[in-house]
Formats: C-alpha cells, structure tokens, sequence
C-alpha cells in the first residue's frame, strides 16, 4: 500500500543529514525562530537565523538550503529574502519558501508572488488556501474560494506546478507533493500538530534539510514530510496535550532512526 | 463564598472561544511570540502575530480581537499599533493593551499613554506598578511609590478606570478587575507562574481571547483570569519547577473542560 | 582534584542571586530571548530584554548586568548596544558580550570587534572560533584556522585576553576561563545541550547574572559555568532527548541548591 522505495530513500535522507549536518539558512518569522533552530538540531542538521541586509549573502553562500518564511514579514526582510535568494540562485542552493498567510493580506500575497517571481523556488510549503492564493493572474488554476480539502485542491496543485515550475506541498489531514509530474500523498501526522504554533513552519525548515543532502525535490519533499509526521504520531503516542506533545514530538525527530522512518513512513504515488 | 454566575459564564466563554476559534490579533514582543501563539492555541483560540504597517489594518479587520503589547517596543511598532488600532476601533474590534514596563522607561509609559489617549481601549491588564503608572498628569490617582500590593492598588484604579473610561486588570497574588463601577477579585494561580516569562502577557492574549466571545469586558476579563489562573493552579499539582510547570500549564489550558472551569473558578465580588 | 574554593563561592554566588534578584539587561537575538528569559528566571534573576535606541540608557542604569548578543545583529542593533554599553560603563554596570557567529560574515566580526574597541566589556563568551576571531589584526595570536578545541586555544586565549584586557571564556566539551593570568576549567556539561538552540546564549547571560553579583570577572565566568553545565548534567540524568532535556535543564537551574553546586562543581585551576 505505502511506498517502499522512497521509504527507504526517506531513511537514507535522515542518514546523510545526521553525518553531513547541512547548515540551513532561515530567514523566517519571530514567532517560530526558536522552535525552528531546535526542530533543526533534532533533525541533525545546523540551523542559522540571519536577516540583515549586509550579511546574508555571505551567510546563504556557506548554507546547504536556504529557508524563506513571510510569517512576519516587512517589507526589509522581503528585501533580505530577495537578497539571500538571488545568490543562492547564484551558487545553486536551493530555495523552500513557506508562504504564510498568502491570500490573507495583500501584502503577504504580494510578497510571495515577488519571491516566486524573482528567485528559483524548489519548494513551496504551505496550507491549501496559502499555496492556491500564489497563482497568477489569467492562471488556469481556479480561486480558492471554493477549496477546502487537499482532495479539492490535488488538481489546481497539479495544474500551478507546471505554471511555476516548481515543487508544491500543501500539508494538512494528508500531505499532497507535486511538481506537476510526479505526485505524492503522505499521511502520517497527528491532529495535535495542529494545536503547536509554526509546526508547519517547521516542516518547512525540516524540507531544507532534507533538500540540502538531496537533489530531487519532490523526493526531498516528500521524505521530509513523512519524517516530520512519524515524529508528530510517536509524539502524540507519548502526550495527550499541546505542551508535552510539543517536546514528546521533538524528542522523536532526535530518537527516530532509520528503521523505524523505514517502516513508518505513509507515502502513496498518486 | 466564590461567584457561582460568573464561574459558570467563564465555563461559558471557553466552550465557545472552542466552538468559534476567534481570530486574535496581536502586536506583541518578541519575548512571547511563540508562548502567546501556543497558548491562544491551547485555549481554542487562533492567534495571528502581524506589525507590518502595510497589513496591520487589513489583519486586524478579520479579527475577534486586538493584543497591542509594548514589551520589546520601537517607535515602528507603536506606529504599527495606532495604525492597527485605529481600525479596531472602527470596526469595533475590541483592544486590549499590556503596558509592559510602563513606569520603568519614558518611552514605555509615553507610549502606553499615547496608545490609551489616542485608541479606545477595553481592557488594560498589567501589575501594579505598571497600571497605575498610566494615570495621567493631575490626575486624582495617587503615585505608585507607596503601592506595592494589589490590595493597595485598589482605590487608586478605581478612580483611574473611570478617568480612562476602561476596565482595568491588575494581575498579582490576586487579581483584581475593575471598571470603575463593579470590581472584581480572582484569587485563582500559582506561584510558580512568576518563574515563566511572559506569564502575564499570555493572560493578557487569553483575555482577547476571551472578549472576541463576551462583550462585557469587565466579565470577559474576569473570566479569563480565572482560567489562566486555574491552568497554573492545575500545573502546579503536576509540576514543580518552571520548565515543567510551563509545559504541564500550557496542556491544562487545552484540558480544562467547562465543568472543570466552573468548579474551580475563584472569583469574588468586591 | 576539582577546586573547593571556587566550588563554595558558586553556592555563594547563587544564593546572593536568588537573594538579591538582579535586573540583567539583554540586548540578543529573536532566537533565544524567550529561553533567555526563562533560564534566568530559573536562575533567580530578573530579565529584561529592551533594544530601543529611546530607552537602552535608562533601562540599564537598573540593571546589575548588561548582556550584549550579536546573534540577530542589524546596524540598527549594534548601535543600540553602543549606547547601552556607554551607559554601562559610565555606571560601572558590567558589559558581557556573546559574539555569535564572529568569524563567519564580516558583519559579525566588524560588529564585535567594534563593541569591544568603544566599549570596557568585562567578559567575552563564545566557542573557540568565535572567540579567537576576535584578534585585531596584527595581534599576536594565530588564526583560528589551525585551533578546533578548547585545548589548542588555551595558548591562544591567554594571549588574547591580555590584548583585550578582558576575561575570555571558550566554551565546548571543556570550557576554559582566563583573563590572561588566571585560568580555570570547567568540565561540568553534557553532550546534548548542542542540540538545544541558544545554550550558549544562555550561559551567557547566566554569566551576566552572576557578574552582577560578584565583581571578580574570572570568578563568576567560571562559576557561572559550573553551575549551568550542572544544571545540563543533572537535566541529561532525566531526559535523553533535545526536548525533554530542555525542560529538565531548565528545571535544574531552579532545583540546584548550594549544597549540590558547591558539591557538583567541577572547576579545575590550569
């Protein structure tokens, strides 16, 4: 039923990122800055936070994934973004954008589509509504309005890969990748993810991991997703509650090993 | 000897901030960003940090509730406040201010003035120090010097929430809520709660929280202080020192259910 | 083997804290000023984070420490610490300076070594590169390029230390304290606070807590660290993972009292 391939590839992901600890570059929001570098230790790999202007090219350029995430934008961390992104476009380092709140302000929507736009995106991670919102004007995808599910929104994913040319993961109840070729559903997870502030910014910075030791994207993606949700289902095995889930499922990303990643992931070829 | 009516309306509260999830806008420091977001989360709400001046005002339109909180202010993020103030107010979004550190700096007691002269504010929730500190100049409200205690503190804010037109909280051992007119005294908590930074300002979220679904702001408040107080007090049978207890509060706040709530809410009329 | 004296005065020290409770001020990064925050409250200090150009002088002439943290830097951040510091030193209030990152963009290294040339800091904290990127140029001391452990930088830092007229503390797996005539170990610590974000953020200003109460640099660097690194010793005999441990820690720095310092301190004379 699941995949076992790419089970496999998920554990060898988590392998690399442990030995080669990747240095990841956030340029994110205040809000999940610290749960972020601590989701990112557990990982394996070595997290950054910087955003000032004068550095963050010299900063991208020893990084391993570069992580952009509007959840508190201005318009000088857009510039950063803007910034970092055209030199890691520059030295080949690929790009995840976390788009959040897309489609709730203008300039959130705005800022996104400039991203998008202007830089060499491999991913973008985000809510259903978040990652509909980015297509164009005259897109062939139609408005959110009237998505509500991943189910819904499977066709217009598939449909604005193409058109950005890029990797999409719209995460909920069930995870839909896609780059418009090749899609993928994982189901592991827990509802209580969604009761922990910025658990999906965090999925979004664990996706720059996995995109730092591998070079296919949706398969980068793909296992990132399914070992972020094995932690989230050991951590809600353990806790019953926000606060003690919170640390149970960081406990989990640092004590899942290859075997268990192996023979928990819950990934389907669509 | 506790208030059964408002124990009972606080059991109330809760159970639709649940069923409703109120949108709570909040313009807060940094300390607390992630704390605020997992709190207001635990408790049903759905928290939203957003300062940008570009989108405070469309953010907040959305809103339930407005959290202006000073604790790590700059001239831009009171801008940003007044901005998204202003818009609360047309559209009837109520706001709730946490005047940290008013008293202590010039810029922090001029800037919570600036806020209460130039906004309508519902609510004010601080310690002694800093509540008191807002009395304007000539006013009937004597200095702070001689006020260490909430049970000092209480003729000098009554007189002060009539001058300001608002309900005041003053937080502390016992917690008292007034309006001017009906006063209030919440004796749930614990003291371990003085050991987690940014106690205060979650009870000041909870209280937005709380007034998205309660338009008497002197109940609302009150309410929501004897839940955030009952959570610590069901913390503290859990855990004994401050990494734990926050943890062990911080789920109790998702635990709690209406019954529990009603039972265990100490509140008096004073 | 280990040094009684030292050990004796940690208690000391720890106790005038929880007695006296200090304001530090924190001028730091986005990442760790909520764990910060807490891990000084655990401690028994006050923690105040405040950066405003408007308020840094007043809000540091309460305070019994000034903690300087490059983390997160932007210009606008530096300047704010230069005026704090200035403040600081007219005072006699105690400057220490954790230089995150010193030594991998040249923002970082710049920032530093300027708060260090306009500013009397009284200790510098940081790994070994981070420390020894902070030789001027044509400074005696080698280049970090040769220099991975605590080891190796001994000979490094004492000549340092004596250029910057300061107290240096290199923390890792052992960490070492000199002001280029003393010299101490400290070999208290466990493995897993590297996979927690911000621990040497924490020592930090741990450190700045116990400089508040003791005027003797060398000894409340290193007593400071001896009872940090308890704390993440006693932490890691209750949690084996990032998360959990965390917690534990932070209950440690509450739970330590003056007979389990003065008992668990393991503070060598070099």
């Amino acid at each position: 039923m699941f995949d076992k391939q790419l089970a496999k590839k998920a554990a060898e992901n988590l392998k690399t990122i442990r030995e080669k600890k990747p240095l990841i570059h956030n340029i994110t929001n205040f809000v999940v800055m610290n749960y972020t570098a601590n989701i990112l230790l557990a990982c394996g790999a070595s997290p950054v936070m910087a955003h000032a202007q004068e550095e963050v090219e010299e900063m991208v350029s020893f990084a391993g994934a570069l992580v952009l995430n509007i959840g508190t934008l201005t318009p000088y961390w857009i510039d950063s973004m803007l910034k970092a992104g055209k030199k890691a476009n520059e030295l080949n380092v690929p790009i995840i954008l976390d788009p959040v709140g897309s489609g709730a302000t203008k300039l959130r929507t705005d800022s996104a589509k400039q991203l998008i736009n202007d830089l060499s995106v491999k991913v973008i991670r985000g809510n259903a509504s978040e990652v509909l919102s980015l297509a164009q004007e005259g897109s062939k995808t139609k408005g959110v309005d009237s998505i509500h599910t991943v189910d819904e929104a499977t066709e217009a994913a598939l449909t604005l890969a193409k058109e950005l040319n890029t990797t999409l993961a719209i995460t909920g109840e069930v995870d839909l990748i896609t780059d418009g070729e090749r899609t993928y559903r994982v189901s592991n997870g827990h509802e209580l993810m969604g009761f922990v502030t910025g658990t999906g910014c965090a999925a979004t910075s664990i996706i720059g991991a996995f995109l730092a030791v591998d070079d296919d994207s949706v398969e980068a993606t793909t296992t990132a997703l399914a070992y972020f949700g094995l932690a989230g289902e050991q951590g809600a095995s353990r806790a019953k509650a926000p606060g003690s889930f919170q640390t149970a499922s960081l406990d989990a990303l640092f004590t899942i090993d290859g075997r268990q990643l192996e023979e928990g992931a819950k990934i389907q070829i669509v």
